[in-house]
């Protein structure tokens, strides 16, 4: 199934838009896990066996798993997501973005090795080194355009043309990037006033939301500013919010409950 | 040795400014090589013990191992390097960026388990995501400004208040994020006008200059644009025009005339 459609029969199958990031950070696993590839893989599958029908999708961030070695744990992670739990589609976080003959070592990696539905990629380097990922219709792939954190306004609030140039990457990327309507927009959630901006130039075009929780993002003026018609539109990721509500053995009740929480609050305002 | 000592002593030592680009394609390994994370070490290697006495730089490209499962390829060849040629820095070319806690992550993929002198950043999502690589002051910090490809003039020359966003980040790293003086910046070998530009603007910031060989960047103008006062300033990349000048058992001594060709072409105009 499409990427695109797999998200939108998941957003209605389990009435949610939460999304929860997989950052195995090892100072920070459950005291009783061993803080090494074996340790990151238990600790991803239980948080998914206790959050599976809570969530729209699962998106593990690359860097957590390659500063210890542990890629085999990460493809382990994403296969026990799709054999388990077909319906929820895993956003591979790792921005990636270089020239094409690169670009086509990075889609490698993201759809074959990992076998990711969506990937997210950096906007930058321009069209030519998106091109190789967007080409796989049935995968999505998600364009930075306002990210979530204190330094995203340096470069993407300069001033080209009387607007932002996180907005003319918005428009690009609707009006010439996402012909095989697989494109998705990073629009942190610390920055509602531009994601109604973003929404307005973009239709229903959907968008991944970091900045939940341990980033400080409101979740009311988010989903207002962000939700598309059908009160979907919305993928909200929350990373440290949920995986270390506990340092106990009780880490994965915990993390439910997180999620149940985030989940019913954002449905508050679809 | 601090990253940028290291790179302008071996400038004397070797009388070059050819950096070797590590891309090891699969598909373009010479025949009698396997084509897997084997094959790809004994090639590498073999193509660092042709070159070492000819280049200030090498810089393995990433995603030519992560698409393989070759990460482990990647370290062994790292160690390489660092064992027999120390003179050498090596250059990650991973082109990260992401938020703080999350760019930690990459600093401990790039400086602890690659060990790499110097790797690649994305300058898309600000300062904060810079931070945690430009402190490392012995590290070298290559930010990317105006890439080599065709689409590098889509959002990088956007024009932000009289001048492309490529002179805003030079300015910007030159000015706010070299405090450590480590940083230096990518400028492709296929814009001269832009690379003079950012020169004048950046003093003796060094730039990797991807863009020769394979992608037809005129090596003429690209020195007589970059270079700085006292002939050096610049880490000219060339990756297929080395790796694959021949596809036989001579493939070694192939890219060894290539890269004194290249050296040599270079230092006409330095």
């Amino acid at each position: 199934m499409r990427f695109t459609e797999k998200l939108a029969a998941v957003w209605q199958q389990h009435n949610s838009l939460v999304c929860v990031g997989l950052d195995p950070d090892l100072d920070r696993l459950p005291e009783h896990l061993p803080k090494n590839a074996e340790g990151i893989y238990t600790f991803c599958c239980a948080i998914i066996d206790a959050t599976h029908d809570l969530v729209c999708a699962y998106k593990p961030q690359i860097a957590y798993f390659a500063a210890h070695q542990a890629e085999g744990a990460l493809q382990a992670v994403i296969a026990y997501i799709q054999k388990n739990y077909p319906a929820v589609p895993v956003i591979l976080d790792s921005k990636r973005g270089d020239i094409g003959s690169t670009a086509e070592q990075y889609v490698s990696e993201a759809f074959v090795r990992y076998g990711a539905d969506a990937v997210t990629i950096n906007p930058y380097m321009g069209y030519d080194t998106a091109e190789p990922f967007l080409r796989h219709a049935d995968k999505g792939v998600v364009i930075l355009c306002r990210t979530s954190n204190p330094g995203a306004a340096d470069f993407q609030d300069m001033d080209v043309g009387g607007r932002p140039l996180f907005e003319a990457v918005a428009e690009r990327v609707a009006q010439h990037w996402n012909h095989n309507g697989n494109c998705m927009l990073v629009v942190g959630a610390t920055w509602p006033e531009q994601m109604a901006r973003v929404r307005a130039l973009v239709g229903d075009i959907p968008f991944l939301v970091p900045g939940v929780g341990a980033q400080g993002g409101d979740v009311e003026k988010l989903v207002r500013a962000g939700r598309t018609a059908n009160g979907t539109g919305l993928v909200i990721n929350s990373s440290r919010g949920i995986l270390y509500a506990s340092k106990g053995k009780d880490f994965a009740e915990a993390a439910r409950a997180e999620t149940i929480k985030l989940r019913d609050q954002i449905n508050l305002y679809r």
